[in-house]
């Protein structure tokens, strides 16, 4: 367990605010808010000194451990405006904890859970003016540490910072959710059994790039990730959890420990479960699948994730098998969960869950 | 290919020179000479900017794509000090050549081979004085290329850096070549096929630390790593390639796209065969290991690598089966071919493999 963190966080305003964009000019991840958490960390000291600071370039030595060796662990969030101009915070103790779960795995330091959010919520405060209101939109959040000790040397870093920024994104769907179209990849492998899939570290995504790149050549929006061991087993949407409807059964992959466990993915399945729906969670052949095709039994799938919540997937491409879903239209259920979630995220539906937190 | 670069470096001499320390006070990767090489990426540009500046801290958005995605390659390369005085490299085209290899893995712009070694060799001309002379040691050079553009967008990045840092390294072996102690990693997984093995990127090297960690708890010095699919085929020793000698054959596994084209492994595959002796690049089970040995035919196992040239193996556990290596003791060609190897690179043996390359 990591130490509690008792010290008060400073907070140095910014004299140079920026102009904040009008919601309808959000991109995402581009622009940052005006101001950003940063904490130390060092060996024999624990976290220390925490600060809101104007957003600003950091100093990195040259000879710092992460630009080499990639100790380097990340959170993804949002911060929504509902309809009685609250801020809140979607299961922020779930990144707490997922963070915490990256931090083992790549042999960096932990972070008190509950400091963990009350820092998020400090500088979305700080910022709230950069939350936007629109539908579809959010103040996307990045939680992220990097290993800060000088040393060629390839060992765990004694130093670490732990720093949040956000960037106010616009609507994922501006004309309305869309179905992607995706590939099963064959050749390149995203995560094996052993390895770092089920944490959020930095080499997964690296990794993944050429993948994704070439399914872009070849106008895919993204790949079906297979796992690393047998070549046959579906794992993840490009970086988001994935669902299938097969004969009015709702079926996503187990954790076996190669995919990253969705905060979305587990918010997902208790909204299916409560509805009634039949929910497995298990190892899913993608030769199951392309049989669950071929006989007309593969209603609807989509993937998870926060950036798009629920992205519908029109169209799987199998080496020589084109399935398409649902005439590449946005099934029933998808839609119906799309909406249940946003719901309650922007506090439209009675959150029953207790899920959303409250920023004030 | 990439595009040549004609551009002039240009050099900034530093006004403020660090102490050098004396040849037994040096340590590794954490005193870095007084200059570092810079040179920028942009999409459209290209390469520009190639300069020698003081040793200084970088200024790195937080927000930029490296510190979340780790998109970063890097080299490892050494400067010796011959007898007659002359600063030498050692097969520097090898290393252009890996990282560009490398680059196209991770979606990152080549560099012109030639004028990676002219960088290299202009900053290491220029911190001449950091280059130590006593046997065993050496600067040590550290090129490596980072992702700066601001985005969190999981996207290949359209700016880079490429930087060259460097450190003076004393003697792996102070007191002569010592044999390791290591376990059989069969929990843990480095890399996998169709993944970043073969490349040099940071993601590879943060996802062993557990691994390593652990070992180290359990008083080993380091990992064997076995392949990520069949958990049976011997890979790497550490952030090393290994060599073992079987029944008077000396046997290397094969580069099957999983582990990292080693230079000292390629040489001292050169070397042997020179010697006439049998060298198999093949497939290695970690069962056909134990079987040698409980037959008494396993005589030596070494690592090999630019850190320590030659890491000889005096024990490998694997599972309940404890299998010392010459009883411990560096075995007779493990030191000769260190011998020969460490004799070229430092000119006492004539090179007659054009592998030692003047940086003047
Ligand atoms: C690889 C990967 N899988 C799945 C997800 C979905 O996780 P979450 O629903 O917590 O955003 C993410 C993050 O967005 C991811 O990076
Ligand atoms: C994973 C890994 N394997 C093997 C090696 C050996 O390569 P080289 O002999 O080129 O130094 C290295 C680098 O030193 C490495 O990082």
């Amino acid at each position: 367990m990591p130490e509690t963190i008792d010290e008060q966080i400073t907070i140095e305003k910014t004299k140079d605010p920026k102009e904040i964009p009008a919601d309808d000019d959000l991109d995402f991840g581009r622009l940052f808010s005006d101001h950003m958490f940063m904490m130390e960390y060092e060996s024999g000291k624990g976290w220390h000194d925490p600060q809101i600071i104007p957003y600003q370039p950091l100093e990195i030595d040259p000879g710092s451990s992460f630009c080499h060796y990639c100790q380097v662990t990340f959170e993804g969030m949002k911060a929504y405006r509902n309809e009685d101009d609250e801020i809140m915070l979607f299961r922020p103790d779930k990144n707490a904890e997922r963070l915490n779960n990256s931090n083992r795995r790549m042999c960096m330091p932990e972070l008190d859970p509950e400091f963990f959010i009350k820092a998020v919520k400090t500088l979305v405060d700080v910022d709230s003016d950069w939350v936007p209101s629109s539908e579809g939109t959010s103040l996307y959040i990045r939680p992220f540490i990097v290993a800060t000790e000088k040393y060629l040397g390839l060992k765990s870093s004694d130093s670490y910072k732990f720093l949040i920024i956000a960037s106010p994104v616009g609507s994922y769907y501006p004309e309305g959710l869309k179905p992607t179209e995706i590939k099963v990849e064959t050749e390149y492998v995203r995560s094996v059994k052993g390895g770092t899939g089920a944490a959020k570290t930095g080499g997964n995504y690296g990794r993944s790039l050429l993948a994704q790149n070439q399914a872009a050549e070849e106008g895919f929006d993204g790949v079906l990730w297979l796992d690393g061991r047998e070549r046959k087993y579906v794992e993840e949407v490009g970086a988001m959890n994935v669902f299938f409807r097969i004969d009015d059964t709702i079926v996503t992959p187990s954790l076996e420990g190669t995919i990253l466990p969705g905060i979305t993915r587990d918010s997902v399945i208790k909204i299916l479960e409560d509805r009634g729906e039949e929910v497995e969670e298990r190892k899913l052949e993608i030769e199951e699948l392309a049989q669950a095709y071929r006989n007309g039994y593969l209603q609807e799938a989509f993937g998870t994730g926060t950036a798009a919540v629920i992205a519908p997937i029109g169209r799987i491409q199998w080496e020589d098998l084109n399935m398409e879903i649902n005439d590449r239209e946005v099934g029933p259920l998808t839609s119906e969960i799309y909406d249940i979630l946003t719901g309650i995220q922007r506090g439209r539906i009675k959150d029953k869950y207790d899920w959303t937190d409250k920023v004030k």
